[in-house]
């Protein structure tokens, strides 16, 4: 997969190609990183790549421009690929594990990242494939966003995780929340680990995670319930769970 | 105010603090931000931060007393502060403007950035006072999610954005998505900016503000209309978009 990725502020993105499981993803071949400063593809002498609204108004919009020319020039150094053009916007699509997944089937991703107030709506308009937002929140840019929809979809990527299950037993995957975990010491200080996970008993273990899982969507995520079909015994589990028999 | 961040990949910060917005409301002492290693925290030999969980299954878990050990040296450090413990975490209380906002009131903030499969649930339940997710995907580790929460607060501070307008009249902060933004030139290639924007009518132009931001709204995210109380006019105009009017 090629990932490539427009912003006035390239060196953002160092710590996060440099690290952990996204690093080892590049050194494997599995995708293909560019940071591209847009400012290179400014015309005129100041390579200027933001200017006042047009009727008034605080702050400043990044020009039609340099996003535009930048954009073609990728699109003509891959000229196999149909690239989705995503843009960071607030006001866009929520980004999802959906969505993410939906990203790690394509081949080619240009990500433009923002910043000031804005960009001319003629880039949204004419240009981009997909305007998405990761969250109901305000960034000072689009470079952090970036970075989380392209590690969402990188570790999606066939071989970027070691361990295989690891993708396929997290929150949202399985459409429920993950059960609580524990690991050594059984005991650290007086918290100790619940006596079901250290007596071996693997049904035992399985039941009471799948019942935990079930109790921690239904307090914390319970509109995640409104989509999942529950079994018979998950039903009687969450009963019990409601009524708050344990 | 104080932010104080645990990771285990440390550098991965240096983009975010180094650059932008972020680096000049550092530099001006708004915030004092401190990137953590808890691993320097982990006893033994081997300073190992993470184990395999109980009752099998796949992935390693962070273990408690490393993370139990680094929050609490950052609590001495800062004894008169009443720090909120912030974990990151998918199955948390979804992030958003106004969670923003209540941290940009904080004098402390500490964030607890995790990996591999989980977290030893004595760490949420013990230590932690905000489990905080900033959206329905996963992501490789907690620091790309510290950043994002950690932006959108900072930028929040007083004397973080060169122009205090900025943040006011922002998507959410209105309680409607923003209008459409146009910049020079008024024509590039084919594309024009609305006349509207160009004849200096300052009352039109606030008008079509208001009513294209209104668009955009129920285009986009009508569910933001649910909470928000329309004026006469408002009302007037949005049935005339429904009705496909204009």
């Amino acid at each position: 997969m090629k990932m490539d990725v427009l912003s006035i502020f390239p060196t953002m993105f160092d710590g996060m190609t440099g690290n952990s499981i996204i690093k080892k993803t590049i050194e494997k071949g599995l995708v293909d990183v560019s940071i591209i400063d847009f400012r290179e593809y400014a015309e005129g002498k100041h390579q200027t790549v933001d200017d006042y609204p047009y009727g008034g108004g605080a702050g400043m919009l990044l020009k039609a421009q340099p996003i535009f020319s930048a954009v073609e020039a990728l699109r003509e150094r891959s000229p196999d690929t149909k690239p989705r053009v995503v843009l960071m916007d607030p006001a866009g699509k929520r980004f999802d594990q959906k969505l993410a997944e939906e990203f790690a089937q394509e081949e080619h991703l240009i990500f433009i990242c923002g910043h000031y107030e804005g960009y001319d709506e003629r880039i949204r308009e004419f240009l981009v494939t997909d305007e998405v937002s990761i969250g109901d929140y305000i960034l000072t840019g689009g470079e952090i966003g970036a970075m989380a929809m392209m590690d969402s979809v990188i570790r999606l990527l066939p071989g970027a995780l070691g361990n295989a299950d690891s993708a396929v037993t997290d929150s949202f995957s399985t459409g429920l929340l993950e059960h609580p975990h524990y690991t050594r010491p059984a005991q650290f200080r007086d918290m100790e680990v619940p006596e079901v996970l250290l007596n071996g008993n693997h049904k035992l273990i399985e039941e009471w995670r799948e019942r935990e899982s079930l109790r921690r969507t239904w307090e914390r995520r319970p509109d995640l319930l409104q989509n999942y079909k529950l079994t018979e015994q998950q039903q009687k589990w969450l009963d019990e769970i409601q009524k708050g028999v344990d």
